[in-house]
């Protein structure tokens, strides 16, 4: 029997809600088209407008702004290459595309294709040393040439390191330059204060399984009035704005989760942001040369907490980050290095790098994600066995790619 | 209580088999990102990878050319535009786009946004009465200018009148010039003999919601050797050709369907078509002018019937389509005017039009499509109504819209 694992990997994927797998399970077993205009589709279509309206009401969005789409992935191409599109239509000198450096490769990637296909001029927004864009950064960069700019991107809370950052205040200032404002938000819902028409954006990513829903759904939050030209073209489903038969199982379970998730954020953020802590203060005394990247925590930004509550983000002083990893799944500890869509990627990570971390530093961490699930117990595991591993891999020195 | 519905719409969703329904409902519990390095994580890809085997084994593909995408629509996006892209970036004099005229929109749209945006001669192949592409009409378009084409779109079997086009000697037609042939096979599995090197196409898109899997997931079969610039970006997942974390409970749910509807195929195409003659012949007992579209379903294409087994397209001199729609469903019967997706789009089929009905033909017409829960009960309660039905349809006259 294999002992039950350690999940510390929440940021990755997060268990489903009971809430959720519910819903789905319910809803699978009922037929229907949600374009057909018989009973049985009128009754899916009913499912998922409901839906939109719960959602839109967790999230401080209209229904008519929730835009379904198949997750994160396709929300960040949606939104960079939409806006961009959209914007150099209505006026070609519009090909700047600023967005941080510190962005999920959704993003940065959408934003290289349209650089080397689509003619756009992308600049990377810096961040300071805790992974933070500033607004002066933003300010400076608009102004340097407003006119010219086709929309900005940057992520509500990062990934790998949980830096949140001043998304309504980033947003005010792209719109005292008229320009459009995205935030991939996946890893805020759930846990910090996500209210779209308080922050301000006009286009928001939001996922399923970031937060206790299922893979492969997930919401582009699109302004009204915000021009955006398609990326998915056919039935015409969704405004226009994306085509394909929509998932009604998987857009009931989304629901389902959105609800629960975002009212009860506050108190689940404290319970997780206290057993992180725990986490973090137990491997600094069983390491004493680890260090916290990122933010430290203990601030406020906007109303919410200055890091994501369940991250716990370490750097090992030489060690390489997958021996760790490796070592901590033998004991059933599951975590990651950082984003688990670059895992097994012998690249040190580009956020470290943008914060101005050196390579080895970069190389030699480990992220731990708490969430929903999250116990004391979880935090013992760890702390139990975190000074051997930290030995063993140093042992180890500069071992092969362990995969 | 309402009584249990006659659903004859599986062409536009149909219920998903038991077996689908067991695999998404045993993976949901089990979280994993299928792109992680720790154990919950290669569980995760293992489960992936072995229905990546399943689903090649299934329609006659390499696990490798297996490419997991979120349905019909971005299959056919991805292949239209991937395959457009990638052949103009290798030679910038390749921009003639040939799909037929019958196609689904998410091809159509998909070449129309190429030829409004990215500089694309977008040409519709025609069709016969019977709604079939001819080899010689894509030979001739072929001939005309061979070297500027960048690929032809054919689909492996009609949605709204279920005309079967003979795949493998278009595909083979197409590479006698050297151009990529995609082919939208999503009405074709699991009643059709599906097979992809036999074929010969490069390109070739299956859905779950259509053969008794989930919505939300299908597949984009490629040919390994094939050049597709990708849709969306991020992660590098399936080979960079599409981003996005894998949808790992979908996935599993959907290889038990493709497996259960392919191996199936022959027999439930069999037992399918026997209802389906049923039922179109004491329509046309019942109402003597109405008349049967597209092929007779009496011949043999490549190996397989000439007509998908489930398709009955009609068309009702006198009667709107949505009349008769709405009219069948308050007796319980479930049916369509033809596409789901543009359901409630006032305008006539494209497919009828490219067939030569003239617009009161096209717009007098209904879609039954049966399926694997199809039972001869459902036939009768058709049959006991139709008649009544139309007589009041076409005393209606002409009815404004129905929603």
């Amino acid at each position: 029997m294999t002992p039950p694992a350690i999940y510390l990997d929440h940021a990755a994927t997060t268990p489903m809600l009971d809430e959720a797998v519910a819903a789905m399970t319910d809803a699978m077993r009922r037929t229907g088209n949600a374009s057909s205009l018989h009973t049985a589709g009128r009754r899916a279509r009913r499912a998922v407008e409901e839906s939109r309206e719960r959602i839109a009401a967790a999230v401080g969005a209209r229904p008519s702004e929730v835009v379904f789409t198949t997750g994160g992935t396709e929300s960040d191409n949606l939104a960079v290459k939409g806006l961009y599109w959209a914007r150099r239509a209505a006026d070609p000198r519009r090909i700047r595309v600023l967005v941080s450096a510190i962005e999920h490769h959704a993003v940065l990637d959408s934003a290289e294709w349209l650089a080397h296909h689509e003619g756009a001029e992308v600049e990377l927004l810096e961040v300071d040393e805790v992974g933070r864009v500033r607004p002066e950064t933003l300010r400076a960069a608009l102004a340097r040439d407003p006119a010219r700019v086709a929309l900005v991107s940057v992520m509500w809370a990062n990934n790998e390191v949980g830096t949140v950052n001043p998304v309504r205040e980033l947003a005010a200032i792209a719109h005292d330059f008229d320009v459009p404002f995205h935030s991939d938000a996946v890893q805020a819902v759930g846990v910090l204060p996500v209210d779209f028409a308080a922050c301000g954006a006009d286009a928001l990513t939001l996922t399923g399984h970031k937060l206790g829903g299922p893979i492969g759904v997930g919401v582009l939050l699109l302004g009204r009035e915000v021009a955006l030209t398609p990326l998915l073209h056919g039935g015409g489903q969704e405004r226009d704005v994306r085509s394909g038969t929509l998932d009604t199982p998987a857009v009931v379970s989304l629901a389902a989760a959105v609800e629960v998730a975002a009212t009860g954020s506050a108190r689940r953020a404290a319970t997780i942001a206290g057993l992180r802590d725990d986490l973090v203060g137990k491997i600094l005394a069983a390491v004493p040369d680890a260090t916290l990247n990122g933010d430290p925590g203990t601030g406020v930004v906007e109303g919410g907490p200055s890091r994501l509550p369940g991250n716990a983000h370490l750097s090992f002083p030489g060690c390489e980050g997958d021996s760790l990893l490796m070592l901590l799944d033998a004991h059933g500890i599951e975590c990651s290095t950082g984003s688990a869509c670059t895992a097994g990627v012998a690249q040190p990570s580009h956020v470290l790098l943008a914060m101005g971390a050196d390579e080895a530093t970069a190389r030699g961490s480990l992220r731990f994600s708490l969430g929903h699930t999250s116990t004391p117990a979880d935090v013992d595991a760890v702390v139990a066995v975190i000074g051997a591993v930290v030995e063993r891999a140093r042992r180890a020195g500069q071992p092969a790619a362990v995969r």
